[in-house]
This record gives C-alpha cells, sequence and structure tokens, in this order.
C-alpha cells in the first residue's frame, strides 16, 4: 500500500496546516480509502505560488538540455511507479488497470516527446537580424529574439485523466519544458494518485538537482480561485467543465494583471456520416460509432455527442443498426459520483424535452451509467437550441436526420466551437466536399476522415483545442508538442555582446539549432 | 485637395446614415479644416463587422500568394500617394514631412515585408505526423497542422502613427497577411488621413480582387465598444494608453464567446547607466539620451521615461549635463489638444509630488509641450510609488539616483512590465552583468545595449511587446513579422485525403515551403 502523507507540495517540502481534510474514495463503491489529505490554507496556497516564482529565475534559465533531462527522469519515474500504484489509480477513479497502463505509457511518453522538443530547439523560436550598418537613411542594429517561460503556470488536474492530464499531464510536460515552474491543483477525484505522481515528480528533481520549487501541489476544492488571483502566477492550464473553465478565465482577465488562461472546456465533437458511406457501410459505421461513444463510459472530451447526417434509406437502416447497438451496451460505473450525478442530469434534460426522443439504453438509474441514444429534431438544431450544444459526459449520443445537404450546412453553421469534427465519407461523397471541409475548419481544432474523435495522438501534428467553448483561446493546443507555445514569450535583444546572449542567439550557434537568420533558416554559425 | 467624403467603409462601399459628425482638426492650430465625418451608427458597427465576416470564408481560403499581392498593391498605392497626401497628413498631426515620409515609407514596406512572409510560408506552421499502421499497441493515423485566420480582426489606430499604426498599420498588415478581414476605427486624430489610406487599400482591394469586406472602416469616438462586443469579431488589436487598452480587453473577456486581444498599451522603458559609462562618456550620454526623450516631442511608445543610475560624480556630472540639455529644449506642437491636455496633467502631477523635484523645463502651459527633467527620491520607486510606474506621453523624463547595484536591483525587479529596458554600458561594465540582463529579461520584451529605444526596426527578430501593462499578452508583438501569429489558430487534419488538405500540407509540397515532417524540418514533397 503506498505511502501517503496527505500534505501540500511547496518549495520541496510537505507542508499540512490545515484542519480541514479531503478523502481518497474508492469510485466503483464510494467507500472510503484510508488516504487522507489536507486542504490547503489561503497561506499555503499563496506559499506554493511563491515556491513557484522563487524557482522561475532559475528554472527558465537552466540549459534546455537540463530540462530535458529532468523531463526524461519524471518519464522514469513514472515508469517505475509499481503495479500497487496501478491498483490505486484504478480504485480512485473505476478505470481498468490495461487502461492505466496505457494512460501512464503515454504520460510518460509526453514528458520523453517534450524532452526531445527542448533539443530540437525549435521551440526556441530563434530569429537573427544582422546590423547593417551602412543602410540609409538609417543603419540596421543588430536584432535577435528567442522565447523564454512565461513564469509559474497554475495548472488544473482533469478528472477523466487521472496520470495523461493530471498532476505530470500535458500542461504540466509543457509549462515545465518551457521553463516555468508549476503549482498543481489535485482533482478531488483521484488525491492519492495526485501524491504518488508528485512524489515520483520530487524525486526526479532531486536527481536532476532542479530548483526547489519547481513543482508543487495543493490540494482542496476551493484553492483554485486563489492560486488563479495570486500574482506570482503567470499563466493557467485548465482540463474540465466550460462552467469551471470560464470561472477561471474570468478571474485571471479580472487580476490587476490579466494572464493567459488555456482552458479546455467543452465540445460535441459533431460526426457527419455522407450518404455513400451510409450506403455502403452503414453497419459497420454503427458498430464503431457505438464504440467509440462508449468507449472508456464515454468519459473523453472527445467523446462524438452529435451524429449528423441526411435522410434517407440507407441513414434509416444506419439508426435502426445503432439503436440496437446502443441498446445492448452494458452499464458503466464512472469516474466518481459527481460525475454520474451530472450524466444524469444531462441525460434527463435531454429525456425531457419535448424535440427530443430516448431511441436506446434505459432510463438513467442507480450506481452506473447507462449507455442512452437521443434522436433530436432538426428544427432544434436549426433554431440553435442551447440543449444541443452542451455536452452531455459519458456514454451518450444524439442523432439529427437533416432534410437534405443545405440544411446540414445551415445546421453546422450553427454550432460552436469544437475540439473535433470527424466525416465519415466514401471517396465519392469526398469529392464534392471542399466547402463542408473549409466550414469545419471554422469550427473545429481537429478534422477526421474515417476515424473516430476518441484518440488523441500525442504529437507535433496534434491539436487539441479549438474555438470556444471548446478551449478559451483557439491559438493553442493542450495535447501534443504545439502546447508549449503557450507558455513561452519572445524576447528581443538589441546590440547585446555575444557573451550575455542565450546560447540559442550566440553566434556560433552552439545548439546547433535551426534559426532564422535575415529571412532565411539556417544552422551555421555567424562569423 | 483630396476628396474626402466622410463616410464609413462597409463591405467595399460606403455609408453615412447618422447625423453625428466630427471633425478633422489642424493640430497646430486647433481650426477645422474643411473635412467632417460621419460616425458610425450601432448598425454601421454591426454591418463592418459582418462585413467582415462575410469576407473571411473566401479571404482565408486565398492562397497565400494572392494575400501577397493584394498586401503589395496596399504598398504600391501608399507609395503613389502624393504631396498633397503628406501635407494632409502633417496638418492633422502637426508632425514634420520628412517625419511623414519615413513613416509612409515604414507602412508600404511593413506590407511589403509581410508579402514576403506569406512567400516565405513558415507562418503556415506545418507540421505532418505520417501514419504508422504497424505501430503497436495501435496504428498512429496521418495528422497534420497547419494555421488558419481566426477571423474578423478589429484594430484601434494609434494617435502618435496615422501611417504605421494606423488603418494601413502594423495590426491590419498582420491581419490581412494571417487572412482576416479588418474593421479599423480610426483614430480621431487623424480622419481625413484615415480615408486617403482607405481609399488606398480599397483600390488594391479591387485591383486584385478580393472579396468585398476585407477591409472596412468606421468613425466615430465611441464606436469602440460596439465593435469589441460584435460576435463577428475574433480579435482585437489595439495601440494606445493604458485605461483604454485595459477597457477593451474587459469587454472583450466579458463577452459570451471571449476573444483574444492584443493591445499595446503603457511603457516607460527604463534606461540603465553602468558605472563605466558614465564614467567615459557621460556628456554624450545625455546628449542622446536628450534627443531620444525628446524626439517626435516624446510621442513615442518607447520613450526612455525612467533613467536608472548608481550614485557617483560621473553620475552627478552626467545629470548636470542632461539638466543643462534638457532645459535647453524647445517646445514643441503636439499631435492634438488631448494629447498635451494629457501631458500637462501628467507632469502636473510629477511636479507637485513632494518626493519629485523639476531639474529642467519651463512649468507647462501654452499651446505647445515643454520638454521637462525630473528626479525623483529613489524611495518613491523601492516603496512602489505607482507615480513612478506610470507613463507620461510626452517630453519628459525622470531620473533616479540609486545608492548602490543591490537598490538598483530591488528597483528594477519592482518595475512593471515594459517594452524596452536598456543598458548603457562599456564592456568592462557588461562584465558581470548577466544577473542584470535575466532580470530585465522578465521585464521587458525587448532589451538594448547602447542604443535608444525611440526606433523600432520592423523585422522578423523585433519584439515590439512585453509584460502587463506593456501590453495585454506577453507572447504577442505589435511590431516585426511575429505579429501575425496573434491572428492565426492551428488545425488538425487527421487522415484527411490529399485532394482536400490545404497546399501547404499536401504530399507534393505545392509550395515548396519547410515542413516538419516526423519531427524534422524538410521542404522535401512526400512519397
Amino acid at each position: 500500500m503506498p505511502d501517503i502523507l496527505g500534505h501540500n507540495y511547496i518549495g520541496g517540502a510537505r507542508s499540512g496546516r490545515s484542519t480541514v481534510t479531503l478523502q481518497s474514495l474508492d469510485a466503483a463503491s464510494g467507500e472510503a480509502l484510508p488516504y487522507s489529505f489536507l486542504e490547503a490554507t489561503p497561506e499555503e496556497v499563496g506559499a506554493a505560488a511563491e515556491a513557484a516564482a522563487a524557482a522561475y529565475p532559475a528554472y527558465r534559465n537552466l540549459p534546455a538540455e537540463r530540462r530535458a533531462q529532468f523531463l526524461d527522469a519524471i518519464a522514469a519515474e513514472l515508469d517505475a511507479l509499481g503495479e500497487d500504484f496501478v491498483a490505486l489509480v484504478c480504485r480512485e477513479t473505476a478505470l481498468p488497470a490495461g487502461r492505466i497502463q496505457g494512460e501512464r505509457a503515454r504520460t510518460s511518453g509526453q514528458m520523453r516527446l517534450f524532452a526531445e522538443v527542448l533539443r530540437r530547439g525549435d521551440f526556441h523560436g530563434a530569429r537573427i537580424d544582422r546590423a547593417l550598418p551602412e543602410r540609409k537613411p538609417l543603419p540596421r542594429p543588430d536584432l535577435r529574439q528567442c522565447r523564454i517561460g512565461l513564469g509559474p503556470v497554475a495548472v488544473f488536474g482533469a478528472s477523466n485523466f487521472p496520470l495523461a492530464f493530471s498532476a505530470a499531464g500535458g500542461d504540466t510536460a509543457a509549462a515545465l519544458a518551457a521553463g516555468c515552474p508549476v503549482v498543481f491543483k489535485a482533482h478531488g477525484g483521484h488525491l492519492a494518485t495526485a501524491e504518488c505522481v508528485a512524489d515520483a515528480i520530487l524525486r526526479a528533481a532531486e536527481k536532476t538537482v532542479m530548483p526547489a520549487g519547481v513543482f508543487n501541489l495543493v490540494y482542496g476544492d476551493w484553492v483554485g480561485q486563489d492560486l488563479v488571483r495570486h500574482p506570482a502566477i503567470q499563466a493557467v492550464g485548465f482540463t474540465g467543465s466550460l462552467r469551471g473553465g470560464r470561472a477561471l478565465c474570468d478571474l485571471a482577465a479580472a487580476r490587476p494583471q490579466p494572464i493567459p488562461v488555456f482552458a479546455e472546456m467543452s465540445s460535441i465533437n459533431p460526426v457527419i456520416l455522407l450518404p455513400q458511406a451510409l450506403e455502403t457501410r452503414g453497419e459497420n459505421i454503427a458498430n464503431e460509432l457505438t464504440a467509440s461513444v462508449t468507449l472508456g463510459c464515454g468519459q473523453f472530451c472527445t467523446n462524438p455527442g452529435l451524429v449528423l447526417g441526411v435522410r434517407s434509406p440507407a441513414f434509416g437502416r444506419f439508426l435502426q443498426a445503432l439503436t440496437r447497438l446502443m441498446g445492448e451496451q452494458p452499464a458503466q460505473t464512472m469516474l466518481n459520483a459527481g460525475t454520474l450525478r451530472h450524466y444524469a442530469e444531462g441525460v434527463a434534460r435531454l429525456a425531457e424535452h419535448p424535440g427530443v426522443t430516448r431511441l436506446a439504453g434505459r432510463p438513467q438509474q442507480g450506481g452506473q451509467a447507462e449507455p442512452q441514444l437521443f434522436q433530436a429534431q432538426a428544427s432544434l438544431l436549426l433554431e440553435g437550441d442551447p440543449l444541443l450544444q452542451e455536452e452531455v459526459f459519458g456514454p451518450t449520443t444524439i442523432v439529427v436526420e437533416l432534410a437534405d445537404e443545405a440544411e446540414l450546412q445551415r445546421a453546422l453553421a450553427i454550432l460552436h466551437g469544437q475540439l473535433t469534427a470527424t466525416l465519415i465519407a466514401e471517396p465519392e461523397d469526398l469529392r464534392g466536399c471542399a466547402g463542408l471541409v473549409a466550414q469545419l475548419e471554422q469550427k473545429a481544432g481537429r478534422l477526421l476522415v474515417n476515424g473516430y474523435p476518441t484518440g488523441v495522438e500525442v504529437c507535433d501534428a496534434m491539436v487539441h483545442g479549438g474555438p470556444y467553448p471548446a478551449t478559451s483561446d483557439p491559438r493553442g493546443s493542450s495535447v501534443g508538442t504545439l502546447a508549449i507555445e503557450r507558455f513561452l514569450r519572445p524576447v528581443c535583444y538589441q546590440n547585446m555582446p555575444d557573451a550575455l546572449l542565450p546560447d540559442a542567439l550566440k553566434n556560433a550557434n552552439p545548439l546547433g539549432i535551426a534559426r532564422l537568420v535575415d529571412g532565411r533558416s539556417t544552422r551555421e554559425a555567424l562569423a
């Protein structure tokens, strides 16, 4: 059984000054696990932010290679966590061991990918415009630009990824890579997991001699507001509900010094079924879609919550198959009681709406989530009914049958911003499809053809982002290497002597990185 | 005399529905010029935003080369404006003809530089992770990423750059390059100038067959709020006061869909004089600094408003020289009556403060700005007196003498975010200077050594940005090619057939651009 103290992590030490405790629970049974946690006091939240601020000057100024070693060491510590750790995560989240093992590999893989980014060096954004002393009417000075970390970042863990979007998750990895110390607010649904992961990070920090305060962790349901308001915090990464994310955005915008927030919030991930695909393989699509909707009890930000198609006999057959298949899906245990309660509320709102019909699934009851399939009248979508724009987090989806392609395009135009949009299509469907793709580009961060959105690859080309309310800033991504850009800012050096320039900008190019020199990308040293 | 209609520009046509008029004024005499302008009604503001939104799908989807041709055409139209145009700008701003001619060249040069960026293609941010169908446990799909324009951008013109930060200024150039139609709010200080420039942009749009609505312009002192609130607007570029910029940020953050704002606002641009430099060339520094403080009547965002040095006999001699030189500077005409009033208020606040002494300059009176030099007690800075953090826009600066280097470092730590920070130093001053440079990196967007911040080069490596309140988002720049990034967002394509991919991501690499393919930068086509 892991050794869990339940105190906050502040500046490399443990701190437990409060008397308010939080309890780790078994997600399946609701029973209390023998781990309790002390909520951070306002003073402790402040101390955590200040510890991060104290670490920032030294940490951000470390050679990128040193930060890469730190990330690699975190990855190694995560991989070394034993079976008892996996069992603990499973108890706290009701997720199966295979999923947790996979997620752990994803989490350590993410750390290693950011280490690679640090070594590759494009994150520096190095640009050099050399002096033109003879230029008329005025000479040009020597100007060089590269990027540095913004400062301490507050990271809010997600309920549904106890590892990949939590203490050592994507936001933490991106912030640490960027040179930003982190204050992590643990999610109440996996407190003991967070402690084990924080221990792993701190072991890695010690082994690679990182400044104390490079990673801090606070417990508590209400500590987030104090954290975002603290003047030392310079950016926020959040994954969760629209309500929670928007509240943090509003707090951040109202600070004396507003700070950037990247909140990944709410998406219904439309899947558009094109006619020939339905004709050719409607039954298969029904099978695949059912699997995507119910995967992991539907607890993914990219869960397909809206299925659109144009009326046809093939669409009718597809819908029959989907109804049958969704009706056969077993109930599943959700992440925690709150998630189940929200799911029950969400499906109740759908079931009670006069324009919505339940096609499959048992009415929600008991301790597990019942997979459900709804059909909504097209008019609801076309008239912008907010019910069809709201994410219902869990194994449910809504089908809307449109009269024709024009109606489909009108429906898409009304949709809010999305993380993903998917086309299921045969080659002949795709021929006249450029307009549809262009429309979806304006709505979503990721467009898929003949895939399902629930897998989010961690790589250079991924975008896990999109227009509001999918995220609070469509310019960012919280998955993949682009995520580092949220936490970097450019600095320009004018006529700075070589010795005082960052390595990325020195004449000799000691890092051997690609740089934009007088408008041309090159790895050459400068004379 | 230019032909000025005074109506708003909406969707390529002119619209003048209001009865509220604004008057163009001669900046030196205050007399009314024979040009009046109709303030946009709320409906006209909405129509302008909607015209931009209607242009967006076609405009953002144009090949980058087509947008480059548009920017080149704008540059040519600007360069072709006659001497009567230059004379008009001079009358509206009281800036000398040489300055306006230089600024016009800067403005058209800026357009051409963004055309170059479009042709160079790095703005696409093209990234490709090829499919790994054999990967275990799961295959990797084909994933590709590039960037598209955010949508219609509202641009607010600055008072002090009637060309370079106005209708065809840096924000407009960056937005148009990114594929974002623009709604420009003309500054009340140069309304007729704005109309001539808008005409030039529209001629270029017509010649290069751009969609109607790619550029719109509204007049009016109070139209900005409606513009930022309009749901079609997707980003804001602003240059102006802290109060005005912050108000727009707050409005944008409070929208049902919050949008990004890049507001360049307030900076006092500290200049730090190091001991050996003072010893070796204190008199020269006093000369150069006087020139920088009074250049263009001090009406630059990068005007050096705070001069810091450690007490020494050399510092004393420098201060004597600076006092003498600043006392010799003639009064200058400001951009408009409002600017002069604000300047008078700013210097009055300084003059009245018991911790501040006026060293040189006549008390402010009359119709021109009197250059002034103040000295503030170090304690004011060290105790964080807000007076020393506030920009006084005009030909004035404040000197603070610190007791020693430790006090200097404490003073710097207290400073708010800045556009620039400058070191005046001899080689031996710079030897132990890495800590000072690191401290300044955390405060400013641009660090200068032995230069003066009032020249802002337009190039790849420039950063005209910095931590709040210098700007509202330290991750951006409003000068130089980096400025385009504020208005782009990434889109990811998963298993998208080649024919439906943007050119930047097609296998054959028809644009011939550098792309990050499987983690390696290459211009090669893919098999």
